[in-house]
């Protein structure tokens, strides 16, 4: 059997997940096993692993609906319901199993039904498979804000595989990668170069598995060291100020912008005033620059926009000060400067500049 | 200034509650300060605070129905709702002004609203004082079970006085006061006697203030052995087996019984199956007796609800055998036996002492 566990941040990767499952299960012994599934996974995902994990075949299956709209309060609820209805006590076992949706609503669900009981993420996308199911954050959006209500608690186990990434499309898996290439800039140029040279949409589930496996220790570093997201953890809102931007821009016309794209080209804006503040190497620059070109495209902004663009920067909540923005940049790979202020003349260079290298008019 | 700070656990006993309040808030500097009352806080305590406090004067007042009933998912969104209108964010604090109701939602709010922010329990009912406002445990009550979501997160700090117990009625009094009997019993005899010599019905405000502390002490000792609740803490569960099945059956018959007056008659039986198994001493036995009949009156039971309240037991959630029910008892005061096995039998022998002890027919 090829796992590898990390007994500090309780991470297996392995691509024999019904088995790792069925062991794991058995060594915790709880006294019953439910799986949490939306549509999705239910049609695609729990049957593969009802025919091979006992654990899973005996579970009894909470369903929730798919889709990020559903990441609110009715969802949970009927979760809690749910568990109520399937006789989970205090001794019980959730099994998530889906993406982030339902790896953060279920974590949420599980550390506070009959005030927490033990919960296992197997995330079924990329992108909760290396952002979502790591460092313990949790949560349903309220009252029209995103994650406005939820905690931080790590899942006592969460098995990361690739086995389920055939049902994703590219824009998928390539909204996953993103935050690989954001965790390859914040730790190194070597790991940097790495990804850069793979081609994630037509990965081989053994090689992306490793590569998996290296970009979720950078994140856990990161959290371990600033676990509730007060300081030194800001090293991972690297692209995301841009980057949430440009996904409510979007939002604003009608048309979504994938979360892992946003920050893929969020990314490009930060990688910019990165190089006007602190010299950031303009040959890695042009690398990350032309692997955003040939995979995700680019998001289209005039100057028209720039207006809108910086009043949405202004309203993020990890902003302190009216006269400037602060971001999270890198001098190069690996070192990273959190909290530097911009000023809005900066921003809207860096966007003269974003534009020029994806292209756009 | 009397305050006494217990730095682990961060409990401060005082009667100068304003002055501690501004001097703590003051310390956390938060970028807002928020307090959570009721309709009876609003009316009785938070009018004080405010005309002493700058803290309280300065915050923004958050409100929820009063009583058990309103201890819901209904109560909690208002919270969480409220926090958002009022802007708390990240960084500010939540004061929770009330009994067990407020402070236990509250905490719950707080600890998940934005991923969790700092709170105060300022509990303004003995009850509150002695038992919820220590051990972490919040919630609320859900699909008819109580407590049935929640976590476990300790207050940042929690302010303990006598100030506010002035408003309540000698039913509310004994009502917390059966909960420092219990920490007297399992803790020691001398607590035990000095409890017992006490008539909280005819309180001074420091002398409680002192055996509050001696109390809540007490309770820490066991919550810090054992936080979740799957051990040594259940040595504070004494008295609560019978008493629960009390509180079922006086429900059934339409005539609540406080909580804690159903505790402090759980432990006559308690302190009789004790002295059934181990011999507990029948001095304190009759000392304890003489106390809750004086205090407290009786539960009236007669042998036609015997198979009635065994059920309520046998329904338990704690309990895991189907042929015996685990007590907590007592071999003396302070020396606690858990997961004692007891018979149907043997209760029914119980449960006939206790009425002769309390004179019932």
């Amino acid at each position: 059997m090829s796992a590898k566990e990390n007994p500090e941040v309780n991470l297996i990767f392995t691509n024999h997940v019904a088995q790792t499952l069925d062991e794991v299960v058995e060594r915790m012994n709880p006294s019953s096993v439910h799986v949490l599934v939306d549509v999705n996974t239910e049609a695609f995902v729990l049957p593969l692993l009802q025919a091979e994990s006992k654990a899973v075949a005996n579970a009894k299956v909470i369903r929730v609906k798919a889709g990020e709209m559903f990441k609110n309060l009715d969802s949970l609820t009927s979760i809690w319901k749910q568990l109520g209805e399937t006789d989970a006590n205090r001794k019980s076992l959730l099994i998530n199993l889906g993406g982030g949706v339902v790896t953060d609503m279920g974590a949420f669900a599980a550390a506070t039904f009959k005030r927490g009981i033990a919960f296992i993420n197997v995330p079924t996308t990329l992108l909760c498979a290396v952002d979502a199911c790591v460092g313990g954050k949790n949560g349903i959006n309220f009252n029209g804000l995103k994650n406005e209500v939820g905690m931080f608690r790590d899942a006592d186990l969460a098995i990361v595989s690739t086995l389920y990434f055939n049902t994703l499309t590219s824009q998928e898996l390539l909204s996953g990668y993103a935050e690989m290439l954001k965790h390859a800039l914040v730790c190194s140029p070597q790991l940097t170069k790495k990804m850069l040279s793979y081609d994630v949409t037509n990965y081989n589930p053994d090689s992306l598995l490793k590569l998996l496996e290296e970009s979720v220790g950078v994140k856990q570093k990161y959290v371990a060291a600033d676990r509730e997201d007060r300081g030194a953890r800001r090293a991972l809102n690297l692209g995301h100020t841009i980057g949430h931007s440009f996904e409510s821009l979007a939002l604003e016309r009608k048309s979504p912008l994938p979360h892992g794209y946003a920050v893929a080209f969020g990314m490009v804006g930060a990688l910019v005033l990165s190089r006007m503040k602190f010299e950031f190497p303009s040959d890695i620059l042009n690398a990350y620059v032309e692997y955003v070109r040939r995979h995700y495209g680019a998001f289209e902004i005039s100057c028209d926009d720039y207006k809108r663009l910086l009043a949405f920067m202004h309203c993020d909540k990890k902003n302190d000060r009216p006269d400037a923005i602060n971001f999270t940049l890198l001098r190069s790979p690996g070192e990273v400067e959190i909290n530097v202020p911009v000023t809005d003349d900066d921003i809207t260079a860096a966007l003269d500049i974003y534009r020029d290298l994806l292209g756009l008019p």
